[in-house]
C-alpha cells in the first residue's frame, strides 16, 4: 500500500482511520490528524432513518443475501442534496487559501457573489438547526481539542460571518461546512471529501441492514405505503 | 448491430423489442415471436408501488438530475425474491427439452425431487392469486393467440399437474413461470431471461420517476416513516 | 396501467414501446409517434465497448448469478459525459417553444449567450462526425419519413446555424441534440428523456452481459490491465 | 447512537472502527477487539487494480461530479466470488459453536460433507498462494498479540487439518477464512459480516477514484480494449 508492506505495516499496526487516510494522501497521519479525521467519520455514520437508510433496507429486504447491494444502493443518496455540499465548501476554502487575499476581503467577496447568483453558500443553512447545528459545534470543539484548529476553520467562520451580513440574517454554518473546513486543515484532499461521508455513512448502512434482518421494518413501512399510496390498489401483487 | 448496419436496417425499420430480441440471440424474431416478447416486457412494466419503485422514488428525491441513478437503485431489487424464478424455471424447461424423456415421467420425477429436498418448484406459488395467476393465463392467451403455444407450455403446465399431485394441494403457476416458457418457446435464451424483466421494469420506474418529480409522494413517505418508526426521534434531521 | 387494464388493453396488444411511451405520458402513441420513439430507443441500444458496457461485463464476471447487478452498474455510467446532454437540448428547445420568439431570433440569443459563459451548446460537437452525426442524420430521416419533422427539430437545425455563425467554426448537430428534437417532436416530457437512453441502453446491456457469459472478455481485459498498469504487481491476487 | 448521545460519548472519543463494531453490535468493543477489527477491516483495503477498482475507476471517468456512484458501482463486484466466502465460513464455525460437538468431530463431519456433495469449503483454497494465504497468517498473529485467539481460529485450523485428510491433498485457508474466524472471536456477528469487506472495500475505492482523477488510468485502458477487443471496429464512437 503506497509504497510500504500493507501486512507489516498497516495491518495489526495501524487503525482503519490512520490506513483509510493514508491510502489516500500517501501520509500517514498523526494522532492530531487522527483525531478529526476519526470525528469526520463518525459524525455521518448515523442519521436516524435516512432516505439512504430506507433504500438499504428495502433492498436488504429483496436481496438478503448479498449485503453489498444494499449498501450500494444505499450509498447512491449520498449526493448533493445531503452532504454534497462538503466538497463545494471545501473549494471554496482552497480557493481562499491559495488567493492570498486578506480573509474579511476574501469572505466578502464570496457572500457577495453568491448573493448576487441568487445561490446558496455551500456549508451554510439548516432547515432545523439555528442559530448553531450541534454537529458542526462539536466537530470545531474536538479539532481545537487536538490542536488543530487553524487558518481553513477560521476562513469558514470569518465566511459565515459576511455571510450574514451581506443576507442581513443568520444562516447556521452546518456539519458539510465544518467538515470541509476541518478536512482540509488536515490535509485531506477535496476531491476526496466525500469519499469521507461515503465510507462513515457505509458504516452505518451496514447496521441498518443488520438491524433489518431481525427487525424487518420494511415490510411494515411497504405495507403502509401500500395502504396510503396506492390509489385503487387492485391486489395485484407482485409477481413471485 | 451483429452484422446488421444499425442505422439503415435497425433504426427506422424495426421495433425496440425486436431490436432486443436480435442484440441478443442475433436472430431477427418474425411477428409471432415479437408478440409473445412485447407481452412479456409488458406484464413486468408496471406493478404499482413495489420495492423498487420506491426504491427509485427515494434516490430521485435524493438525485433529482440523474435518473438513470434512481434506475439503477431501483433495478437492484429485481432479484430472486422478485422475478428471480423465471430464470430457474427456464433452466427446468431446457432440462426437460434435452432429456427427451417423456413430459409426464420428467414432471413427475422433478415434483418429487423438488418435494425431497423440500424446496419450492420455480414458477410455482403465488400468495394472492389461487387457482389461477391472472397474468400467467393471460399470457398463455396471447402466445396461442400468435401461434406460439408449443412444447414447452405445455411441459410446464404438465408439470404444474404433477406438483399438485406430489403435494396434495394446488400450486398456482405464476407469471414468471409463463414467461420462462414462453420465452423458452420463442428461443430467447434462459441465461439471458432476467434480462427481460429488467428491460421492463427499467421503463416502469422511467414512469415512477416521472411521477416523482411532479408528485412528490417519496417526501410524504419518508414523513410518515420518520414519524412512524424512528424511537425516540429527537429532530436531528438530515446534514445538509 | 394509468386507467386502462393492463392485461386486456396493453399485454398481447401494445408494443413495448407503445405501453412504455404511455405509462410515462399517459397517451397512447399514434404509429407516427411509435416509429420515432422506437427509433430514439435503438439508436443507443449499442456502441460496442462503452464504458458501460465494460463496467456491466466485470460485474457480471463477478456476480454472474444477478444479471440486474451487473445491468444496474453499467446504467450508472449514462450521465452528462456520454448521454447527458438529451435534456439540455430538450429544455434549450422547451424554452424556445414557449417563449414564442421567432427562430432566428432566439437561436442568435442562444448561441451568443452559450458562447459569452464559454459553455458547450448542448446538442452539439462531437470527437470523431463531422460535419455531421450520421446518427442524427438518420434519426432525422425516420421522422420525416414518419411525417414527424416540425417545430423542435427545425428550431434545433437554426440553432445550429446560429452556433456555426457565431463561433466561426461547424460543430455538429449529434445523436443526443436529435434525439432531443424528436422526442419533444412526439410530446415526450423532457425530465423523462434520459429514460429513453437508459432503457434502449439496458436492452444493450442484456446482450453485452450474455455475450460476456459466453466469451469471456473480462478475463482478458483484467489481465492485461494487470499486465500493463500495475506498477511493481507482486502476485498479491484477490482475496478469494 | 443505540442510547449513546453521538455528539458526546462517539465523536472525537471513539474511532471510526470502535463505532462502527458499536453501532452494529451494541457493544462497545475493547481494545483488544478493536485490535482485530481494524486489521480485518485494512486487510482489504487495497488490491491493487481488482475488478471492483477497475469499475470504479471507469464509472468515475463517465461520472466525475459523483464519487458515491462510482464507489457503488465498484462495491457491487464485492460478491460471492470475490469475498463472499467470509459469511459462509462464519456460519460453519457458527454451527460448530452451537453444535457442543467435539472439534475433530465435527471438523471430520464437516469435510465429509462437502467432499461428498462436491463442494468447496468456505475459507479454503486460493488459486496463489500455498500452502499458506500470508494474509491470513497475518491476521491469526495479530489476533494472537492482541489476546484474541480462541476457540473460533483453532476450530477453523482444525477444520482445514480434516479438509487436507479428506481430500488428500492440502487446500490453503485463505484471508476470507481467517477473517471470519477472528470476527466470529470478537463477536461481530456473521450476518454482517460481509459489511466489513464493504466498509474496507469502500475505502480502497476512495483511493482508487482519487488517483484516477490524477493519473487518468481508464482512458489508456479503454482505449487499449477497444483496440483490442472490439471487432470491426468502425469508428462509431460513443454518442456525445
Amino acid at each position: 500500500m503506497r509504497g510500504r508492506d500493507t501486512l507489516t505495516d498497516i495491518v495489526g499496526v495501524k487503525s482503519f482511520s490512520e490506513s483509510f487516510f493514508f491510502i489516500v494522501t500517501g501520509v500517514m497521519p498523526d494522532a492530531r490528524q487522527t483525531v478529526c479525521f476519526d470525528a469526520c467519520l463518525n459524525i455521518l455514520m448515523d442519521h436516524g432513518l435516512t432516505p439512504g437508510a430506507m433504500v438499504a433496507r428495502i433492498v436488504e429486504d429483496s436481496v438478503p443475501e448479498d449485503m453489498q447491494v444494499a449498501i450500494a444502493a444505499g450509498l447512491l443518496t449520498v449526493a448533493n442534496r445531503h452532504v454534497g455540499t462538503m466538497a463545494g465548501a471545501g473549494r471554496l476554502l482552497a480557493e481562499a487559501m491559495q488567493s492570498g487575499e486578506a480573509p474579511e476581503t476574501w469572505a466578502a467577496r464570496t457572500a457577495a457573489r453568491f448573493r448576487d447568483r441568487k445561490r446558496r453558500v455551500p456549508g451554510f443553512g439548516h432547515p432545523h438547526y439555528s442559530p448553531e447545528d450541534p454537529r458542526a459545534t462539536r466537530l470545531f470543539e474536538v479539532a481545537m481539542g487536538a490542536g488543530c484548529e487553524g487558518r481553513a476553520i477560521a476562513l469558514l467562520k470569518t465566511l459565515g460571518a459576511e455571510v450574514d451580513k451581506t443576507l442581513g440574517r443568520h444562516l447556521t454554518l452546518n456539519v458539510s461546512g465544518a467538515m470541509a473546513a476541518i478536512l482540509t486543515e488536515i490535509g485531506f484532499p477535496v476531491e476526496a471529501m466525500r469519499g469521507v461521508a461515503v465510507v462513515g455513512r457505509a458504516a452505518g448502512l451496514v447496521a441498518h441492514i443488520y438491524e433489518e434482518k431481525q427487525d424487518g421494518l420494511t415490510r411494515s413501512l411497504l405495507e403502509m405505503a401500500d395502504r396510503e399510496f396506492t390509489p385503487g390498489a387492485d391486489g395485484e401483487g407482485q409477481p413471485t
